[in-house]
């Protein structure tokens, strides 16, 4: 059973651990920072599919069968499957659940859906609901770009302050038990609304909630000290200073401690993506891919990922509102064996 | 902490009560059957609001408020907020969210949504996360229409087998703590998908998952003599009739205790809605408006509320696929104070 620190930090009783994680990343992914390092690179954003949605369907799915794969386990011993992804109706996680066959429970967070999955998994576990859960979601650039901009052949020129959607899934296998990483905390979101109604600056919009939960999270438990990492999911180059900024002037010395995922994906130099990547599936696939390898290099580290969400729409864009932004976060901590 | 009672049941150990609640419905469903056990009735389906989509976010927050006040409760009492609704990005819940400022997991199970927002409030309030959540839904006939099939101005006609979405808000206060109606068990939904791609026929397609929850409670707690309903959210006549044929088939004796939301809301002579009502507010305001004071009028009363969802996208529809279906049960129970 959860208890609760401070003002709105969660704190697990029982041990959750993360059994096992796959990751699966499209083609200009595969060309980027971390190439080397996803579970499986598709070679052309299709993915032998009819339809860029099929495809990106198809990547959660072989991301999900990874996991469970090197968790030794098969779909059907799933208590639950959370997750949700940028789709119309999330019908990528929907068409995923279905073939899974375990209890579904679909969520949207926007680009803050994994961490908000992995809150919701963990209550479940530590509230005595279940043993084993599956959370993942994706994102797929040209799904994306023609279902919330424009037609994607249109190639419209992208402002220095866009983002580029990630094309990639990230499955993470959720066990009530001891393991090496394990979530420990959750700080769930509170919407932060700065007036921003700019779509192609989403970095800005999400930035003061990212600030919000983290500044939560740091005075409810007093643990930076303790911290080794603070990652956003994608609040990309301009929101990243933002948020630095903001936590810098609240006293907070994250200096050298702080990243965000957005960053972690494409070269900046050549690939041409201005501000960074973005979507469901970046933070999904770079926790993966990155840091929770790296946490396995110290012998304890403690990680705060801190999911981002935009919560518009096209539509209410239109309709001239502004962006309410969200962020998820979940303490992961990384000890060896024998600790 | 929770338990589990034989394949997917859950049993909540702490008492979740569903404190206050409140609805808030369109000018057509005023002039239906349950007209006038609304708590509000809007005049005009715009709402004083520039758009229909700002006219279902203002329902929301409305129906909202209108709850909190039943309760004596201020929104910044909540430790959480959990809901859904049809438009694209779940936006009108987010607006809700940001109005409110509580902690915030968006959710998306279609017309399953209120019982998924439930069944995840509950398992928050019984893991020891928090005392109080409040769970909301809503749909706009005229916003869901254009988003999802055709301009609503171009008024085309309608198949037999259509189901009316329902404009309406609904709201529930949970409250870890004892009080006349009780959330005790839940039943988490899994996809049933029997190959049904005609996006007018929904029932039809949601009718299986209805089966496969109702099946699945009573099969694992053998609860139906101790039950007095069965509510389905939104199967209308035609989904309802393959519902309660299968369980009948099944060998459960259901008659007389079966009852599908989506026929309550409309009057069928003269309203002409063919199938019945159906969207995430067509759930949400006949468990409030109906189902929980009828409850009310016996000592002890035990109500199974099956919110049945169908996960489609406009998109894949024209892709040609087909539609899965879910279905979410909560068990709730009324006992009159004293007993």
């Amino acid at each position: 059973m959860g208890t609760r620190i401070g003002n709105r930090t969660l704190q697990f009783e029982k041990p959750i651990a993360i059994r096992s994680w796959a990751t699966v990343a499209g083609r200009k992914e595969g060309q980027g920072k971390l190439g080397r390092q996803y579970d499986f690179v598709i070679e052309h954003n299709q993915f032998g599919e009819k339809s860029w949605e099929r495809a990106e369907q198809k990547m959660q799915q072989y991301a999900l069968e990874l996991a469970l794969e090197k968790a030794h386990l098969y779909g059907h011993q799933l208590d639950y499957f959370l997750g949700g992804d940028l789709l119309n109706q999330i019908v990528a996680t929907s068409y995923t659940a279905r073939a899974l066959g375990a209890p579904y429970f679909g969520l949207y967070g926007a680009c803050s859906s994994l961490a908000e999955s992995m809150i919701l998994g963990s209550c479940l576990l530590d509230g005595g609901f279940g043993r084993l859960a599956a959370v993942c979601t994706s994102s797929h650039h040209d799904a994306a770009e023609r279902q919330l901009r424009y037609p994607t052949e249109m190639g419209v020129q992208r402002t220095l302050s866009a983002q580029w959607t990630v094309t990639g899934s990230g499955a993470y296998i959720l066990d009530q038990g001891h393991g090496s990483w394990q979530i420990t905390q959750a700080v769930p979101g509170k919407i932060v609304d700065r007036g921003i109604s700019n779509s192609s600056d989403m970095g800005s919009a999400m930035a003061a909630a990212a600030v919000d939960t983290i500044s939560t999270w740091l005075a409810d438990t007093g643990g930076l000290h303790q911290l080794d990492y603070i990652v956003t999911g994608d609040l990309g180059k301009i929101g990243y200073e933002i948020c630095k900024n903001e936590l810098t002037a609240q006293g907070y010395d994250i200096a050298g401690k702080y990243f965000d995922c957005g960053m972690q994906v494409y070269h900046e130099e050549d690939q041409d993506v201005h501000a960074g990547g973005s979507g469901c599936g970046c933070s999904a696939v770079v926790l993966g891919a990155k840091y929770l390898p790296m946490m396995a290099e110290k012998q304890h580290c403690r990680l705060l990922l801190v999911g981002t969400g935009a919560l518009l729409s096209p539509l209410t864009v239109q309709q001239g509102e502004t962006i309410p932004g969200i962020a998820h976060g979940v303490l992961i901590e990384y000890r060896q064996e024998g600790l």
